[in-house]
């Protein structure tokens, strides 16, 4: 029996225990964002710290932080062996509202091979399929083929205030050679994907001040500044009409997409006519020269959040505006550095302020993007134990979206990530009837198993 | 003794019975918005219609409408004589916030010759001085130079609902050679004006709609057109970067101003270093080429008065909104039609619709432009009358904003507008201690007599 072939048995043997247990996890109500359920995220926490502990595991620690606790553990005996610190977050988003659950969120059941529970995918489920593997690895060889650290935060859907403090104070204790994430998806059923880079993402706010307060637009229109025209020219000035953004040296630290990038994303064949369908919108508009896949994961954005002047009720008010605003945030691709974006910004800005107004620009939080690169031997590597386990090519993606997480870990540690998500967007995460399809948990544990192996025997 | 002289010493002795007659119709509280004021509306209405009949004037009438009454009477026995219609309204503001007033708002009182009151110079007090010079020309001629007809209407204040379905269905009645208004001002302290011209107004509000609903700027970001990144687009082409209007066909009705008019606006010296002050802007901006006036006088314009979409309350949200919106009216000069600019703002929008989403364009009301040409000789005359009792040369003035009544007997009855107003810009008008210069009312009273006589003698 191959290896892999000795932990499919140990899966199938233990299956309905592991999603006892699994239910036992879920049942805890450790929603981060209710300060009544502080004492059950404490629980949770725990409940993972006992479970590493059984399974060997090391140096297990529940270490309080300003908010929740991180849970920490490591078994370091794989001499010459690569090490993977692996994250998942153990607390999970609010039930509300409880009236569209058709089972109850913190009652976790099985219906049509699906676990239905709040953070059944989102992310106990993926957090747990870490533990159960190490546990099978155990059980049938004895060891691990890899070192492997573990840190699991509470705090995740609160915006992991208090994680990049800890990993800061822990460096050291932390260092490995990558962190494997499980808490992204599938590209879609039956399609595995391996998510290599995430977005970045900046912002500003714009204030437009003309008159000391709005005017008479028949005593004063066509004298003085419109607050609301000058902040539109603005807002124009940001892009042409192929989409392209105008912003001087905008795109200039742009990593290109690679030739290979760009094959992997043909080959999925994204539906474009599935998408248009279900935002219903006559058609997609984006930078011009690019897919929309390739817009939306690998080119960076501008984007008008909000906008906001003079009068908004019913009918009309015949007011020349004396302030308006709007607010913009950027996503970014490697290697664009945030800051250095917002200084383009307000060079922008400044250059395109129009006459007879006062113009201010404030910043928001920013995020930094994040690549692995696409070539890198563990991001291969893990698209080829997916595509053993689900015998289909596996997707290469990116997000266009932000984990703040892993653009910390990214710049604090200065590892490789790789995301092993094992999801579905259509999952319900954050919404009713979160469940997860327990297909990608049983072809998930054995995926992760066999990358294992994979780490273990890598050059990089 | 000349005319005027003779009217002079009149007024001069009557002044105190004069003032006296004034204030009674002060104390009325004609509040035509508030509806508790109902029953006052109507005495102020029979008060004006008593005071007419003592004056001689015939037909007089107190004619209901669907609101407040409007007053009516005529004198038509200058044969041969031009026939002039005085308008006014005998309704007034509320006063609220009434602790700001310095003296009670019904009980007028007079200090440092200024009478003060609410109605004062807004519009009771004009209205009265066509009543005394009336009275006067009588008391010291035993006639009138010319054909008079009077409509005092109670619902000003209100919008006029009901005044241009009474001036439609009382057409014949109100047949005349001019239309004499007395509800505008001075264009300084001792610098008579008269208006010859009104901006008319149109509008209509853009509602732009992309997506079902806001998507996430991280997941969307960059393949999906931003509704308010259309708007602006949409915004911004309205005007160019020297404030010139970009909707073809725009300016393709206006009347040029002619050098006699510019040379008029010119010899004003309007202090534009003031109203920037005023104003707290750092500089004023308007269509090229044309003087601060000019722009606000004789230009058309095109104001974004509101504008909204997306996440607008603190910091920030990263949605990529589905819906945006903007509020734009246009003022408008002769001949610009109202309808006929809807329909071009209508063709532009269509014209720089972006890609992605849809436009809607809906239409607020309409109001006409109005202009009694500069050189008519109404608009001399009345120019003359000011200058000889003024002593100073006369503002030949147009207002940057609407009257709608203006513009409906302009329409209904297509007569000569002549705008002899003698209020001023600081008597709080609309304000708590508005008041009425009395040195006004003197010279008012025999600019007003002067005038008569001026049209009795016109060939027009």
């Amino acid at each position: 029996m191959s290896q892999l072939q000795i932990l499919d048995a140990y899966f199938a043997e233990n299956r309905e225990k592991h999603l006892e247990e699994l239910s036992e996890f879920l049942r805890i109500p450790s929603i981060s964002s209710l300060s009544e359920h502080k004492q059950n995220i404490q629980t949770a926490a725990e409940w993972l710290a006992d479970e590493l502990r059984e399974l060997n595991i090391e140096n297990v620690s529940v270490d309080q932080t300003a908010g929740h606790p991180v849970v920490y553990g490591e078994w370091l005996h794989a001499e010459g062996k690569p090490t993977i610190l692996f994250y998942g977050h153990y607390d999970v988003q609010p039930v509300d509202p409880l009236h569209l659950w058709e089972s109850e969120p913190f009652n976790p059941v099985i219906r049509d091979n699906k676990l239905f529970a709040r953070g059944a995918s989102d992310d106990k489920g993926q957090v747990f399929m870490h533990l159960k593997m190490i546990e099978a690895l155990f059980a049938t060889e004895g060891t691990l083929p890899v070192n492997v650290k573990f840190i699991y935060e509470g705090e995740e859907e609160i915006g992991s205030p208090n994680l990049p403090a800890y990993v800061e104070e822990h460096k050291t204790k932390l260092a490995a050679d990558l962190i494997l994430i499980s808490d992204t998806g599938l590209y879609a059923p039956g399609k595995p994907a391996v998510c290599y880079g995430l977005r970045g993402l900046t912002g500003v706010q714009i204030d437009v001040r003309g008159a000391k307060g709005d005017l008479h637009s028949g005593l004063y229109g066509g004298g003085v500044q419109n607050a609301i025209h000058a902040l539109a020219d603005i807002l124009a000035s940001f892009r042409d009409e192929h989409g392209t953004i105008q912003v001087e040296g905008f795109y200039d630290k742009v990593l290109p997409l690679s030739e290979e990038e760009r094959q992997a994303y043909r080959e999925l064949n994204f539906d474009e006519a599935a998408l248009k369908q279900e935002i219903e919108v006559i058609e997609l508009f984006g930078e011009e020269g690019f897919s929309y896949l390739e817009q939306t994961w690998a080119r960076p954005t501008l984007e008008i959040n909000g906008v906001f002047g003079g009068f908004s009720g019913e009918g009309i008010k015949t007011v020349l505006p004396a302030e308006a605003g709007a607010k913009i945030t950027c996503r970014l691709v490697p290697d664009q550095d945030p800051n250095e974006i917002v200084e383009l910004l307000k060079a922008h800005i400044d250059k395109h302020k129009p006459k007879g107004v006062e113009v201010t620009v404030s910043e928001f939080d920013k995020g930094a993007p994040f690549l692995t690169p696409f070539d890198h031997p563990l991001i291969q590597a893990a698209g080829r134990s997916y595509e053993r386990i689900y015998n289909v090519p596996t997707a290469f993606t990116r997000g266009g979206g932000s984990i703040p997480i892993v653009a910390a870990f990214d710049e604090i540690l200065s590892l490789p990530v790789v995301l092993m998500g094992f999801g579905l967007n259509s999952e319900n995460f954050h919404a009713p009837n979160e469940h997860f399809h327990l297909e990608n948990f049983d072809k998930g544990l054995r995926v992760l198993g066999d990358y294992l192996y994979e780490v273990s025997n890598l050059k990089f």
